[in-house]
């Protein structure tokens, strides 16, 4: 008997024109247009292996009960829950390939088994939501045999019932979501902008923030903008159409300036109209605003020197920062961040190796711009770059699978 | 020989719909129309003596050499200044008095002794701008004899060309600053909206936030705003003249609940301006935001019981929080914030009397909502309430006077 089995990867992304508030919830369809730039999975990845067997249950011993692992633990797959919507969608696109070719096995009518695991830990501060939906959607698509007849930015429209921003980690590179005008959401999907390749030296610093508070999920938190922010819906008819255009020229000229003042304008736009919320949404804390300050003095200073930045910045929905720099930059933005924020742990893939102190600096850097935080401010560096789109390691239950022989989770 | 002389007293004012933005930066005519309440002379106030005597300098001499002590120490009075501005108005007017009786002493054509002291130490971290320019503009215009025939609302332009806040200060109650719509400025000027005992129990509470960050000024801040914000524009065009219609119905309406909830969003919706622009601005840091959050979630688990809210909240440039709040709920609030932020110095007026430990609150609060801070991070409170207009405290040279006989300061 064949194991009916996939097992696939999918990237984290990071938006810099910031998707926040939805004007469909169930359908999870945006108020904006959102872009952002995938990272790479060398550094930051789910893997999820889904298998289908009759063994679980059948349609016809009584309702499908699919099974989920994440990292370890078992979660509950509510029915009419975002999971179950991209699973359902799924399975009914396997019906059709099914009622086509009766020679398929009927795995659309036979329950699932799911196992996701992030090889970066939820300490990390990152949410997982977008890569662990993507991967989803990708998995159950190629064990189902859709991979072919489904393009990715179709399957990115599965992927965001998972999660929204989930559509934007079915490819790499640049990728835009347009937030479609359908009420259907059926064009509400992922487009790539530019492949990794077209600017492969853009890396990424993720500076892990140090928060005790507990944060406004992002779910619950940008409907109350969506309801009491009169400064969102500018950001929606004004702000965004007009970044959006402009953020595409950036990357097609690989303008780091100009990519630099609309992700952090944009970034700075988006907690803008958090704040202005009722009650009022925090994401960044002071060590946040200090990461901030240090970046925007360096900006400034290279600025006096007739250089372009160094780095743009920009915040999700918490306290940490995510940078963008051009690899040939990223020694020294590191020794800054690491001489203002000390003690965060670090395990450089690439290798920068340790420098202690300020590096070289444009003369008129002001390094009283903040003081030197306590240890642990910044819990963490990572350090990764631009990175292409879901990964399909193996058809089948191979080396890479998370599942066992008897489809529950190898490790817990 | 008489002294020439007048002591007068001016309020700080407090805005519910803040000032951010200038159309134009030398006459200080502003973006839009703001609102404000004028706290208590008896606890917060400037004190300005101002005297007019040939031998300080005369202009059949050579130009004239003002000069002026704040707190103790000269100023430099640069000609061309803000304070020159408002001087040159008001011995242009002095001038046309003399002019039409010539039996005036020439008052106009003499050097100003100036010498102002807030009542409160600048540690404090209250704007003295806004009483100092009110105190200045009121006792030069007695000095001048223009009182009679200048009203107070006349008056407060030429206290806005000293800081465009002053103007407000020139009322007691709850005061509109007009933005105006002429080129000269003429029509842009404060009207009050409601006296003090229109509205008496409306106590304040001030709550002084440690912080070691150097701010920006709000007059470079607020033009960096207009320059690269989208959200402001926004803000100018259709957030604050809806505002301030409502604004205005909650005073005269004394509706507690209408007035917070207008407080917290202008409040909210001009720190996100602020973090609209580029680079961004911050003036709340992470202790004014726990105070947001406490006070947030006291109103709502008072709405949840089916009462109004307990507190509204502003903050001005800087960390400090200022809380508006009716005088029979102060102990409760009073206590809230001292449970959550201790160590702040105080010394009430109105003997509320200590009190340890959280009061009963409404049952549904959660006493989680933040941590209990360390010691000191809200430095100081001061209790106040709403207060009346400036006062004249004297002509001439007697008990109230902040200069001695030679024009000097009685204090330094």
């Amino acid at each position: 008997m064949p194991v009916h089995q996939a097992t696939c990867t999918a990237p984290v992304n990071i938006a810099v024109v910031k998707y926040w508030g939805k004007r469909n919830t169930s359908l999870i369809l945006p108020t904006n247009d959102s872009l952002s730039v995938t990272l790479d999975q060398d550094h930051l990845r789910t893997v999820t292996s889904a298998r289908a067997d009759a063994a679980f249950g059948t349609l016809e011993q009584g309702p499908l009960q699919d099974r989920l692992w994440l990292n370890g633990h078992e979660e509950v797959v509510k029915p009419g829950g975002r999971l179950d919507a991209c699973l359902t969608e799924l399975r009914r696109l396997r019906a059709v390939l099914e009622r086509d070719d009766p020679s398929l096995p009927p795995l659309s009518r036979w329950a699932l088994r799911l196992c996701s695991e992030n090889n970066f830990p939820t300490a990390a501060g990152l949410a997982s939501s977008a890569s662990g939906f993507a991967a989803l959607a990708v998995t159950v698509a190629e064990l189902y045999g859709l991979s072919e007849t489904l393009s990715r930015s179709e399957l990115s429209k599965i992927a965001r019932r998972g999660s929204g921003s989930a559509c934007r980690s079915l490819f790499g590179g640049f990728v835009a979501w347009d937030m479609g005008r359908l009420d259907s959401g059926d064009d509400s999907l992922a487009i790539p902008v530019a492949e990794r390749e077209h600017w492969h030296d853009l890396h990424v610093l993720i500076c892990v923030v140090n928060d005790g508070k507990k944060g406004t999920s992002s779910t619950s938190g940008m409907q109350r903008t969506v309801e009491t922010s009169p400064l969102l819906q500018h950001r929606i008819q004004h702000v965004v159409p007009e970044r959006m255009r402009r953020m595409r020229a950036a990357i097609q000229q690989r303008d780091f300036g100009a990519f630099t003042d609309l992700t952090t304008a944009d970034s700075n736009n988006f907690h803008a109209c958090c704040l202005d919320t009722a009650p009022p949404i925090f994401y960044m804390n002071d060590t946040s605003r200090a990461i901030v300050q240090v970046i925007e003095e360096l900006n400034r200073a290279r600025k006096e020197a007739g250089e372009e930045p160094m780095a743009a910045y920009t915040f999700d929905a918490g306290p940490n920062a995510v940078l963008y720099v051009r690899e040939q930059h990223m020694p020294t933005v590191l020794r800054v961040v690491r001489h203002y924020f000390p003690g965060a742990s670090f395990d450089d893939p690439f290798q920068l190796g340790p420098s202690e102190g300020l590096p070289s600096l444009p003369p008129s850097f002001r390094e009283d711009v903040v003081p030197v935080h306590d240890a642990g401010c910044v819990r963490r560096l990572i350090h990764t770059r631009v990175g292409d789109g879901p990964r399909v390691l193996e058809r089948g239950c191979g080396p890479a699978s998370l599942l066992n022989e008897e489809g529950l989770p190898l490790r817990s």
